[in-house]
């Protein structure tokens, strides 16, 4: 079965947005054991897009088409791909009750008649329904061919491919695809790369491959099995050896636990608090593990300590401290670790302070330093980073490093 | 002029990598007045490629192809456009010359035979060096038609397409495409739409484009002109009109100031400073203002009060409040920024507090219910929004109307 991908979008043509859809669903094509030999990127044009949809129609299997799915007029994609399939549109009530209800729960006066566009639906097409907006998705099949629809938003696309697309094509192959996720933190990518160079070389089935995120590595690991309990069996083998080489830097091997999760379900677990004080990340690392739900059972309170005086107010750290050292300091990371436990009551704390940039970098204390400090049940670990981004990205690496950092010391005061 | 991208890759295909080449190729092309209608993705297929420049030249004055030009048996990219084009290849001098100086620089022990495969040249093409990297760029014309073959690693194809190719473009275009970016907050995307219909059916140059952000709408407006000056007259009586019509909803039109840096940029100009209060989203409103660059003339400290006690202790609510109206209503939501604001001795302070979900919804105050409260210079408001996302869109829009919110109220107070 091949399968070909068909964006469609005037701000991709004008590169406005990176095409992050089309790398997402050749991945998770390519994982289902679908062969993807074309990709296009076309506008919001009847003619341009009608010639494409023709034309990976007639060299592909299954097209999946993303964006143009929007209530205004330049969206075209459902008009045109059921006009190649010789489909008349149809108001859906399902659907058109789901948009209703959306609009109800989210911003009554916003509604506008375009928007009921997005409730027509091709004869004889499956509705994919949409938790996070109001385009539903279309799978629409005919003459052996098989087009799928799905919006451009990524927070909208990504939980529809997942929960509805992807067992709609893993239904069309008998061998299903079945993997995990092995993620660590704390070993860059190359070195992890290197350290599983044999094991690479050597793979058929199941087989491994390597992604980098920020702060953190992910091996997909991929097997072809009848079912779930042969794929189990296959991969087993395989992710015992990836824990034999990297022991408790691997924090997952569930393709849906964050690192945050994995610490949250730690302290939870423990029945243990943490608390946070930032300078340069200013709540973002907070707001990162807060993104665990249920983080409330292990986090009550956290401090943004910009200015020296709320360091001092707010967590205790010594006035002499940040005179004789600066508030970018290993000792100020400490003193905001431990200050930051002690002022929140909690069993750990970790602290950030750094120069973020783009502003306020000297000779001696250059643009993307970073202190990280953590306390756990009374003792502090501080290390100093340098990194080499813009401000987002520095900001982003300290948060990254300051969970690892976190979750270290957790391990090591078990 | 048209333009057509065509980028050569397994890796592409198999969604290993973002196609990050084909949004700044296409940015470009855009800047230099060129109109892109399609993008394609294509492995190192010799038929199937083929098969892609031959459509492509069909529909399109001029290919830029990226990628393929490697020294391995895979690569293809350059054998088969010179074999479209009916040219032969040769030898280059003055190509081979700069391989073996290259290596000579880099890494002589990795020469190979293959590598001289980068030194053949079709027929009557131009070589573009490659200061980066062993392959160079090609230009090949025919026919009306040309076809541009770049590298595909990122620091090879943008020096080169900076220094030889856009000068080159530009001699076959007198005309430049200019933009600006009308930034929006406070109106939904289809409403705005609605405002601006018939604008947008009347465009021809320039022309409007709406893009949804997350709480945002913008507006590209883009004139092709011979010049910016040229490019300004003709925008102007648009922007007015957008301005006519949005009003203070508009918060920038600069493609690269963001809504945190509006507010930062405001109030650092009155001397004012800001705090934040917040519960759900724990940090994220906070680290999106600091985002900011300068942030820290405004901004003092903040407080992350997931707790009830924490809400008490650190901002003062009122236990009666939290037993009486709870943590979620909007009663907690004003004496959080009220408190935020009396303990930060800020100026302005925001408070959020609701539930992100998944769990802790109820019947009464279900999942994506957030309180925002905005405190400037002793008055509060306080709004009351459903979300409808999972946890991390509900605080991702939670910051985003706290941030509209908090502008809104600075700008009544001004």
């Amino acid at each position: 079965m091949t399968v070909e991908l068909i964006s469609v979008g005037t701000e991709l043509l004008l590169g406005n947005i990176v095409n992050t859809n089309a790398a997402y669903l050749a991945e998770r094509c390519a994982a289902l054991g679908l062969s993807c030999y074309y990709q296009s990127v076309v506008g919001d044009n009847e003619e341009r897009l009608k010639d494409v949809v023709r034309r990976g129609l007639s060299r592909s299997d299954i097209l999946i088409l993303s964006g143009g799915l929007g209530p205004t007029k330049d969206d075209l994609t459902k008009e045109v791909t059921a006009e190649v399939f010789g489909r008349e549109l149809h108001e859906d009530a399902h659907t058109k009750e789901r948009i209703e209800e959306y609009f109800r729960r989210v911003h009554t006066d916003q509604v506008t008649p375009n928007n009921w566009k997005q409730a027509l639906v091709p004869e004889g097409a499956k509705v994919i329904d949409n938790h996070n907006g109001t385009a539903p998705g279309l799978i629409i099949e005919g003459d052996g061919k098989t087009a799928i629809l799905l919006p451009g938003p990524p927070n909208e696309i990504r939980p529809m491919f997942e929960r509805d697309v992807a067992p709609y094509l893993n239904g069309l192959n008998p061998e299903g695809i079945y993997s995990k996720m092995v993620k660590i933190c704390g070993i860059g990518e190359s070195k992890a790369e290197t350290m599983i160079a044999d094991l690479m070389d050597a793979q058929s089935n199941p087989t491994i491959a390597p992604y980098a995120k920020t702060g953190e590595v992910h091996l997909r690991v991929t097997a072809k099995a009848l079912g779930e309990e042969e794929a189990d069996e296959l991969m087993r083998p395989v992710i015992e050896e990836l824990y034999h080489r990297f022991g408790d830097k691997i924090f997952t091997t569930e393709e849906e636990v964050t690192l945050e999760e994995a610490i949250v379900e730690f302290l939870d677990k423990r029945g243990m608090t943490v608390t946070t004080a930032e300078s340069c990340t200013a709540g973002l690392l907070a707001g990162r593990l807060m993104n665990a739900a249920g983080a409330s059972n292990v986090y009550r309170e956290g401090y943004i300590t910009y200015a020296d005086e709320a360091k001092e107010k707010l967590l205790g750290v010594r006035h002499e401290t940040l005179m004789r050292f600066g508030a970018v300091s290993a000792q100020t990371a400490e003193e905001m670790a431990r200050g930051a436990a002690g002022a929140a009551g909690a069993d750990a704390a970790v602290s950030v302070t750094g120069i973020a940039g783009p502003g306020g970098g000297t000779d001696e204390k250059p643009v993307g330093l970073v202190y990280i400090g953590c306390c756990v049940k009374g003792k502090v670990r501080v290390e100093e980073f340098h990194f080499t981004g813009n401000r987002a990205k520095n900001r982003e690496y300290s948060v990254a490093r300051a969970l690892t950092l976190l979750r270290e010391e957790l391990l090591r005061a078990d």
